[in-house]
């Protein structure tokens, strides 16, 4: 394991690699190092680690000062300057021995050799003579190879060492790196326009939601416009649901310790919960889902055959104590609400109820314009991790496999996930990109053969027999805060009209319109529409640029010729005009466009 | 202090007191303390207090056996002995020594004669010769005065000595006592009225709420029907506040300790908190209030005076760690949901928006039907103990006096009460009693001169002045869980149609009317009637009791005739019966009921 044949031969095979994007990039890493090492001094500076990622490369180093934005060109101009060198990349097969005594001032590289196990091999990469790093390759042979490549440092964050709060926070320098300069310019465009439709700048100019600091991170605070929002989807998903049988609950969004040891979560998912108090005497936490508490109101009597299928549907408060490095803006915060379900039936049903918990899902996607945009991920257990599961591996092979089966029936055009099952079952995800192309999960539907059993929740069979249930976990829309995030990068802010905060805006031309402005206002009230009254003495086409700003739908504008007229002019979100044009026929438009919720 | 001449005088003092009903209930609880100490001998009965209360005395015994049913008989058996005998009540003032020395087996006794101020007398009453008890009087002279009254032991519980769980668990005997057997009859009847009535009770049979040991006490779980109505007030109220200008928001149920140090909560609430963590990290706890998290909403931009009043409304859920023994059904829990809103505004405004959201919270208890069983209570500082509250003196007088000013402006018919205001300003609270007579707060409107400040709210006034407005914190409908426990007693739970779970319920007289049954179900369902099937092959009789058990208010019933006649049957709660009526003419009729909110 690791003489000198073997190292010759691996370098052989590593020159026939083909030189992909993610070796340049992953090689830029070094040139990063040391361009940094260059510039701040060897003695200052102690490298962590420096992967290549989807768009460039980011390095991990622990410096005595913060590096500034005024040090990036700097920064950029050693790095061409060290390409400009020419030297090569060399790997060189260290002992263990030999590589702690490397690295013997670098507790970061200390410890991920001592992580590197018997049978591999422990190896350095050099560029040129002066530079060296832990390295396992592949790498390109020379920086020359490096000269077309575009780059640019995109940003510096802090970032705990391994990801926990517990270790120093380091400075991680992130890269972005591309082929040519046409694809990083291409790449720098399109992230110009997903930051324009990024939620959280939304979020703040359209006044959705806000974040306070001594509040605390990941605890978003919705403001008007967004809690009207997630009110009307509350408010359809509650009844779309009553509507296909689910019986509502309301259930604590705390219980005592016994509650979680029952359900598992006590062993298999503590330190994603908030608990306090003492375990011998009270202790709590907080719930990171629902099915524990929503499974008591089928347990508040005895159950028949001719109960089931009985369908739970609650709109649920989580909480899950997620590291704030993972916290971002509506898509993953500490505290969220979601549409969250629970139906137990008998095997035979199971198809069924999976297939109307779908169609349910599917109806929410189309009716919120989403459902172009999802893929679906068929997320099963990690066989190589058993102890994160519930349950015996011949329970999962056959649940899996029945899932499969139903999943192929119904046509669903998934793919496969080792390890992203929930801890008791496997799932069906429904997965969406953000703006920056990050992929999240919207909704999710679950089947689970073991939570019924450790809960006894039992039904009596036509023969007497008592048996357990099955039990679908389901959401509908999911994370209402996640939707929310979703629908702001959707639709740029521009809500399709039955999700607009404000409906319509109606401005006063003249400070004389002021009373027929307020009819009109009063008008589109009584018809249950969102409307705003702007009668401020200022000149309209200021009123007119405040309300398109915020992307209000219709702006309502009344002057001297509709007064007379009795009638109003419309200006639509996207510069429409309907001058002069009848109110009750408007209104009877809007109300239409509300009512069968269309997407424009 | 306690010589045996002033002894003397107290003695005569104490004969001219009327021996009202108080004085002979407590006189019964040496009665009691006696028999149980007859029963069970000296050495193993420890008195701990035993006072007069509403509707009759207990005592609480440390006993090494619990007190069963079996046994009231006997002791009742006991104390009617005793009486007989016609025994003197006689008073011995002691030095605290002697005192100390007469209890000291007792370790109850000694903690409450060293709380014995230096200024008070220390006494015992003897009952004969041969039982004697710690006791500040007054008594009735002899037994032979019990003889007409009636009592009856009621029950036994456990209750923590001075009601801390950290002490011993006593057995605490209540015993009803009356002036004679009409009397008690009377009440006892009342009694068995109200335990039909007792929402605990009814919220089991009626399937509204159950409650879970393992999941905690305080933390009731809303079943289907209970989360039901809970929703349709929900949505009432906040429409309701909508239409009055109230802006919606959504904030999170915990924050770091940073942001209740800030609004006070840390120093003047933290022991009524769930709180967890670091406190030199980060520690979090959950709101008990909303008012620091709503404030968000006007700190997220700058205010001018043209944006005052500015309305905040939200249906918030709040956690509050109360002792497990004060905790009681929907009316004193661990979590609970409230329509909570803040209105800041200016000085000017502040009567205004008082009286605007009185009268709301009038609107709401007439809507319920609940408006003739409340009082006002307007809740002030306790002056005595100033460290309980944030704020001066002089601004606590002030905004008092301005607060009864507007009160009495606005002709509410209050009452005072010292020590019952919030931690930062005066409240006006609507109470109400239960059906056991006891008084809870519905309903509360606030004046608060101080949170603006400590979270520097401030607006900019016509003049270019910085100012604080003021605040009002307010509920309309208040505790949603406790409300519901008012209506389920109020109704008996048979609610007003608009709020009941279960509208209407449509039941089959045989097999071959199944179909029909359905056509007729369908069509309350597409009218939006909250509405259920019984197609069960079961005779009709029992399938009318069912439905009347759960107090559905109209029951639909479609036989042969309904059938041929394209018509239905319907009997109301109170036994109207409608035979053969128009479906579409019922449809109208119940529709109306439900859009008018009206209370039968």
């Amino acid at each position: 394991m690791g003489n000198e044949n073997e190292n010759e031969n691996v370098q052989k095979k590593l020159a026939s690699v083909k030189k992909d994007l993610t070796t340049i990039r992953h090689s830029l890493a070094h040139v990063l190092a040391k361009a940094i090492r260059n510039i701040y001094g060897e003695e200052n500076v102690k490298l962590a680690i420096g992967p290549a990622i989807d768009n460039g490369l980011y390095y991990d180093f622990d410096l005595p000062s913060t590096i500034t934005t005024q040090e990036f060109t700097k920064i950029e101009n050693e790095m061409h300057a060290i390409i400009k060198k020419n030297e090569e990349f060399s790997k060189k097969v260290l002992s263990r021995k030999a590589a702690l005594d490397f690295f013997d001032n670098n507790e970061y590289k200390i410890e991920l050799i001592n992580e590197i196990s018997e049978n591999e091999e422990i190896s350095i990469y050099y560029l040129g003579n002066d530079f060296f790093d832990l390295c396992r390759g592949p790498h390109i042979e020379s920086a020359s190879e490096l000269k077309n490549i575009a780059f640019k440092i995109a940003n510096v964050s802090g970032a705990y060492w391994r990801g926990s709060e517990k270790n120093k926070m380091l400075q991680r320098v992130y890269v972005y790196a591309f082929e040519n300069k046409k694809e990083l310019m291409d790449y720098l465009t399109q992230l110009e326009e997903a930051r324009k439709r990024d939620h959280i700048k939304l979020g703040k100019e359209l006044e959705l939601f806000t974040t306070v600091d001594y509040v605390g991170q990941g605890l978003p605070i919705m403001l008007p416009k967004g809690a009207r929002i997630i009110q009307i989807l509350q408010r359809f998903v509650e009844d779309e649901e009553q509507k296909r049988g689910y019986l509502l609950t309301k259930t604590p969004f705390l219980a005592k310790s016994d509650l979680y040891k029952i359900s598992g979560h006590w062993d298999h998912y503590k330190e994603d919960m908030f608990f306090w108090g003492d375990e011998e005497k009270e202790a709590f936490a907080l719930r990171p889902m629902t099915c524990p508490f929503q499974f008591q109101a089928y347990l508040s009597k005895s159950r028949s055959y001719k109960d089931l299928p009985l369908r739970y549907n609650e709109t649920s408060t989580l909480f899950r104590n997620e590291a704030s490095g993972e916290l971002l803006g509506l898509v993953r915060m500490r505290q969220f609400s979601i549409s969250e379900g629970h139906i137990a039936c008998t095997a035979e049903q199971v198809q069924d109820e999976f297939k109307n918990s779908l169609e349910l899902a599917n109806v929410m996607l189309k009716t919120l314009g989403l459902d172009k945009d999802v893929r679906y991920r068929f997320s099963k257990w990690d066989e190589k991790n058993k102890e994160k599961y519930i349950g015996s591996a011949v329970d999962w092979e056959e649940t899996q496999n029945y899932m499969r089966e139903i999943l192929d029936k119904l046509g669903v055009n998934y793919f496969e996930a080792d390890g992203e099952a929930a801890f008791y079952g496997p799932k069906l995800d429904i997965e969406i990109k953000n703006v920056h192309g990050k992929e999240y999960t919207l909704i999710t539907i679950q089947i689970d053969f073991q939570l019924a059993e450790r809960f006894k929740m039992q039904y009596t069979d036509f023969d007497g027999q008592k048996k357990y249930p099955y039990v679908i976990h389901r959401t509908s829309i999911g994370c209402y805060e996640r939707t929310l995030a979703f629908l702001i990068e959707k639709y740029a802010g521009a809500f399709p009209v039955w999700i607009a905060p404000v409906q319509v805006k109606i401005l006063s031309l003249a400070e004389r319109n002021e009373n027929y402005a307020k009819q009109v206002f009063e008008k589109f009230i009584d018809a249950g529409i969102r409307a705003e009254l702007d009668i401020r003495n200022e000149k309209l086409g200021y009123k007119i640029r405040e309300a398109s700003a915020v992307k209000i739908p219709y702006i309502v504008i009344v002057g001297d010729k509709e007064e007379s007229n009795q009638d109003i002019s419309v200006r639509g979100r996207k510069n429409e005009n309907m001058n002069n044009i009848n109110l009750k026929e408007f209104l009877n438009r809007i109300k239409d466009e509300i009512k069968n919720k269309i997407i424009n």
